[in-house]
């Protein structure tokens, strides 16, 4: 098989690599369609040791495909499935990888992949016959922002204000949407990224152009804190941006019992102030990865009439075009680049 | 009616006041027990202005009572009650009064208190037979501690880190306990709190003789994180301290999913990391006040066969002996002295 192989900076090819073949437990899926992740683009451009990219190594772990072949003690998946996985939970742990080396060595760029110890809604998930495979293909970064939301745990009709437009924020607005959330302003300082949210129905602004929380006041209008001081009528906080003032804006400008949930990954310590967590009554939450609960929430959510996600793919390249693929998503200006399998 | 009235730093007096009259929507409790908060003592000792406990004023949040009088729209509670309030929810809002003044001038050390605008089940709370007075006079610093163990949404079978053994911290454990949680560790650096934690059934540790993840680490065993580290296998911690360190002891060991409940009030700030807040995948939560079934869950809570929260009631005075009992929770080694009435 064409196998889509990391082996340095700006330095991936399509190789040959043996088919993959089913053990007992396992299932092999044939890839249809595979998204670039930032991951990917991290080990293209700078280093992927850090990222679990490895020298070598097959990578990539966003697609979704077909199911060609199933071991035999698998019962509850069979051969024409249209499936997903997680690739968190792709192969047991314990042979000397950690989770992200797991998922991100999964194999998304090669024309097969294995799946060990293949069970439904655990590592390996049905898509509906409403979904097409080149939607499906968000379902991983989806699930990611999916469960930010659902680590809010939103009783419905909140208002929602998310830091970043990148993939994690855009596919925020989609998970917000899909828990009914309809009035959500996205933050950003990229245009391009911005007139994306927009299109998904989301509110952005420019923070370059003002003080986002005089914005969000504006828009959601104010609630009065438990200390009498003019809150953002926000429940929910994304942070999809990993920049200390996201932590700062949120403790000023916070209603009670609202949360900042943290996706981004920050590189700096911040201040925090304790006594206005209690104060305030708000959490902070940090929020990583995904359940196999937030990945059918997901899948559902790309299947929802009028789900606009589908937009943020910017590009798609058929997979014999993998390495000029790779470049692309590596453009500033690129948000999900898409590879297409014959 | 004799009150108890503030006036300044040592000085507190029995005073006579009219005894209220109930409107059409409230109802006049006879105060049976009264307890002595932490606030009323900051007021004693330092400053009653912060804490919304003004001179001139009656003081005192925590009782419990009879109802003796109701207004006629009042169809919910009836003469002879036995009862507890919400003291945070005394009174309507918006008489220039904020909710923290509402609650400490309930007037507790007086005979008799008025509730306006009364409804079961949201200021006024029915005591059940059960439950004797001089036990249920515990109902607002437990609901307090309930309110942060209930903010954790404990899925149960989780072990549990107190820090801190004053009321809130004992009053955490019996939350806990109403909650399934059985493996509780308490620290302080005072050995008489601690032997109360333990008489509670937690296990004491004075953070003086030696390090406490070590501690934890060695009661509870340790879990892997998501980096591989070794983690402390406590599902909740709660800050009842409102030292620095609580946090960042919590962010170096805290296990994934766990969380840290902030109860107490913290006079610094401190440094976070976010970065690990998401690789943990841990949250930090604020807990101020409570809710009516917060209220409800720490009434159950005292009525439970083998409840062991009253010993915390170092000592009880007489009424007429308000100024004494004051005095004598001011001392360091008081707990929670309570005051009875005729």
């Amino acid at each position: 098989m064409k196998a889509g192989m990391y082996y340095g900076i700006k330095d991936v090819r399509l190789e040959d690599l043996p088919k993959p073949a089913a053990g007992k437990n396992d299932v092999v899926i044939k890839v249809v369609s595979a998204g670039i992740c930032g991951t990917d683009v991290h080990a293209y451009l700078h280093n992927g040791d850090p990222v679990g990219i490895h020298s070598g190594n097959q990578f990539g772990h966003e697609f979704v495909g077909q199911v060609v072949e199933c071991g035999e003690n698998v019962k509850d998946i069979s051969a024409g499935m249209r499936v997903t996985i997680n690739p968190t939970a792709r192969i047991p742990l314990g042979r000397g990888l950690n989770s992200t080396e797991i998922a991100d060595m999964s194999g998304a760029f090669s024309e097969y992949v294995l799946v060990e110890e293949a069970k439904m809604g655990w590592n390996v998930f049905q898509l509906p016959d409403s979904l097409p495979f080149e939607k499906a293909v968000l379902t991983e970064p989806l699930s990611v922002s999916t469960h930010g939301v659902n680590c809010a745990g939103l009783s419905g009709g909140e208002k929602a204000l998310v830091y970043g437009a990148g993939t994690i924020g855009l596919c925020a607005i989609a998970a917000l949407q899909n828990k009914g959330v309809s009035q959500i302003i996205v933050s950003d300082i990229n245009d391009g990224r911005l007139a994306m949210a927009k299109e998904l129905g989301a509110i952005p602004f420019n923070s370059k152009n003002g003080s986002l929380p005089d914005f969000v006041k504006a828009q959601f209008g104010t609630v009065k804190g438990n200390s009498d001081e003019d809150c953002i009528d926000a429940g929910v906080v994304i942070d999809c941006a990993g920049v200390g003032s996201v932590i700062s804006e949120f403790m000023d400008n916070a209603k009670t019992l609202s949360k900042l949930i943290v996706i981004a990954v920050h590189g700096a310590n911040v201040e925090l102030s304790p006594y206005w967590l209690l104060a305030k009554e708000v959490s902070l939450i940090g929020s990583r990865g995904y359940t196999p609960a937030d990945i059918q929430d997901a899948i559902a959510a790309l299947a929802r009439p009028g789900c606009r996600l589908p937009a943020i793919i910017t590009a798609r390249y058929p997979h014999g075009d993998f390495v000029k693929a790779m470049a692309k998503a590596a453009e500033p200006s690129s948000i999900k680049v898409a590879v297409d399998y014959e």
